[in-house]
């Protein structure tokens, strides 16, 4: 019998994980077993899912015709769905073959980065970035290329996403010949910024001026704020054939454990990313679809109405934003309010106070706040580094996340948790 | 503006995708289309699922703790069933940290193969093989190595999956310095084949010998025939340690659109599987996982009796089994009594009388055939090429696959459809 290593290096394809440090969630979920920890942290609402949709899965279930596999796009009815729900607001008569399903936005932007991209070549993310773009962008062998929105120079204090901006110049400087798809997010994961319609136009000039594909994650579409519309990149003039809009029944059904998503955009680029979906898991869940599919169905009767359950949550979550950014004002704090998203950056308090407990001199600041929130203060938020390049020198470690899907209950003793580190913080300072 | 097309061929890391074909599927789909054809192609039942897994997933639908994100390697309640039901098969104490489920068990084979191979690796295939699998090596930047099942020498008439047998000579001369795992499929689609112990013996002693780890499709587990129990490769002597072995509910439960597949193995190695798991669709979803995780420990209280729904669906599929193969030596065709799936694989024949209506001289027999069955006698197969390597040589284009996981009724207008295609071969010779 051999004596070489059954599980040796060589083995594995994906030697990005040799570098890969322990996964945040990881850490952060041992941190918190056994204590009793206030979860700001993970993005998912822990209010109840809209009954309807739990009533259309539950009539679903029984009927013994809805648990075959469905074409790998996905099942007919909720294509049909995600057609009328989206021609009007994506301003473009959206065919069948112009939409795809998959399980989550995570198989919708891992099938779309597959088909699209190739070995060497350059994707520009905004940053801060959703943590995962930079991995599967490396994972398709491409290189991620950072560009900042510039932050406002007033550091302390209340402030809002819109002093955060992007700069056409800097954009401009991260294209070369290698650059073939910029990937936004929009709204943006963490800085819950909803970009304006000038911000939308830099992009678009760009993609079209440099032949780029965009690749455009909108899970959190229906999250704006302050009467705002979110504004699709896809639907401005010039950019349907280049756009991939990316979608998910989680975010919009606040049922993220259904993970189904799905994408929209021309035919070609949705058929390149159904070769690679045949290769892979080949098609969605079928009862999950056609639930969402009557789902889908339903919000789109509402469309240009103030009624129904996408108006009734955004009216909810906007509710918890302003009081969860009033607290943290009224606290002494320094939030950055959202114009998107269901997620709030704050600043770190003082953070020299805080280094001086920290646990090891290498970590970065926003761990090691994190990590004394959870322990000291029984708060858990998410550092923001992780959605940041390695070259970020922008944001730097300042920042940290806190998601407000979460019922009154939660946020109000979230908001106790905040003043008593407020208090420690001053005790230590 | 740039005046470089959008959608170049360099913007595509998938460059097989520019050699393959049709997909078999959509070819047929199109040719079935507006015909009224009896589908024994596609492996999926048309039967309903047990009624104790809708009755689950009814009950988890209502339940508003069901629908958020899981732990990327399943929820816990479905991992602990998995434990339960697979430690006495697999005879290993099975710990929660030595499995995990994603989308499908194509899902599975996805990560187990990205996680497990790199590219430049040579991974040998018994042939046939389910189609996918050379395609997700060399997605994976691998290579597949095919050794075929040595077919019996008499190719007219009825005869069995069990002449046709691994030959240890060719399986060994397969191995190079580059193999680094076998990937089996036990029992095999689309030969209907359930491996006897020796032939796993050979494939077991095989991989300890040149230290290969081993991937074991085992999704048609439940379906062996003839009182025999499937061999357990996972569970011989020193193979633990290098054997992932695959599972679907989809296949357990007949719900092929749940897409809901796990895997069993150790735990460096699912660990591993994790990882790639993380950087793609993060986890499956919750409320399917809970509602199978319940069915999984129904089934896993009638192990070692002769009663409950895996027994049932046995008994159930020996007996269409039964039918078709008599039916078929009845007609006078030469099927192959397969010992496990539910697939059974047909000699082509006469062939030199279908030739005759070939549509083109370049597509190979079997297609030929499967085409003239669609379009002349109304019934769907399923041709075997797509499922051997290009090199294939033993078993030609000289075969088709039947599913008999169909109604009764189905299976009766299906004889019917056979028996006009012997008449109308007849008349043509």
């Amino acid at each position: 019998m051999s004596n070489k290593p059954l599980l040796s290096k060589k083995r594995f394809v994906a030697e990005y994980f040799q570098e890969e440090t322990d996964n945040m969630w990881v850490v952060f979920n041992a941190l918190s077993k056994g204590r009793d920890v206030i979860n700001l942290g993970m993005g998912f609402p822990d209010f109840a899912s809209p009954d309807f949709l739990l009533v259309a899965l539950g009539r679903v279930a029984r009927d013994p015709s809805s648990h075959s596999i469905s074409p790998s796009r996905g099942h007919p009815s909720l294509i049909q769905a995600i057609c009328q729900l989206y021609s009007p607001v994506l301003r473009h008569d959206i065919e069948e073959n112009e939409v795809i399903s998959n399980f989550g936005a995570d198989g919708i932007l891992y099938i779309a980065l597959r088909a699209l991209i190739k070995p060497g070549d350059e994707v520009i993310l905004l940053e801060p970035a959703f943590e995962s773009y930079a991995s599967l962008i490396e994972l398709c062998g491409a290189i991620p290329v950072f560009v900042p929105f510039t932050p406002p120079h007033n550091t302390t204090g209340p402030s809002s996403t819109d002093e955060w901006r992007l700069d056409p110049t800097r954009l401009e400087s991260a294209v070369s010949s290698s650059t073939s798809l910029l990937l936004l997010n929009n709204p943006n994961n963490p800085l819950g910024k909803s970009m304006s319609k000038e911000e939308i136009k830099i992009v678009a000039d760009l993609c079209k001026r440099h032949n780029l594909l965009l690749l455009s994650d909108e899970v959190y579409e229906w999250m704006t704020y302050e009467g705002r519309e979110l504004v699709r990149v896809a639907a401005v003039e010039g950019m349907w054939k280049r756009t991939v809009s990316v979608f998910s029944a989680g975010k919009m059904f606040s049922v993220t454990g259904w993970k189904l998503g799905w994408a929209v955009g021309p035919a070609d680029l949705i058929s390149r990313m159904e070769e690679v979906l045949k290769e892979t898991a080949y098609c969605g869940c079928t009862p999950l679809q056609l639930a969402v599919g009557e789902g889908v169905k339903r919000v789109a009767g509402f469309m240009g109405t103030s009624e129904g359950y996408l108006c009734e949550l955004r009216r909810d979550l906007e509710r918890k934003r302003d009081t969860l950014f009033t607290a943290l004002v009224e606290i002494g704090l320094s939030p950055i309010k959202p114009s998107g998203t269901y997620f709030m950056m704050m600043r770190i308090p003082r953070l020299m106070a805080i280094l001086a407990t920290a646990d090891t001199s290498t970590e970065s600041y926003d761990f090691t706040f994190v990590k004394w929130m959870i322990r000291e203060v029984g708060l858990a938020v998410i550092p923001v580094t992780p959605f940041c390049g390695k070259q970020n020198t922008v944001i730097g470690d300042t920042l940290v996340r806190l998601c407000f899907a979460k019922k009154d209950s939660t946020l109000a003793a979230a908001i106790v948790k905040l003043k008593l580190m407020k208090e420690k913080l001053d005790k230590l300072s």
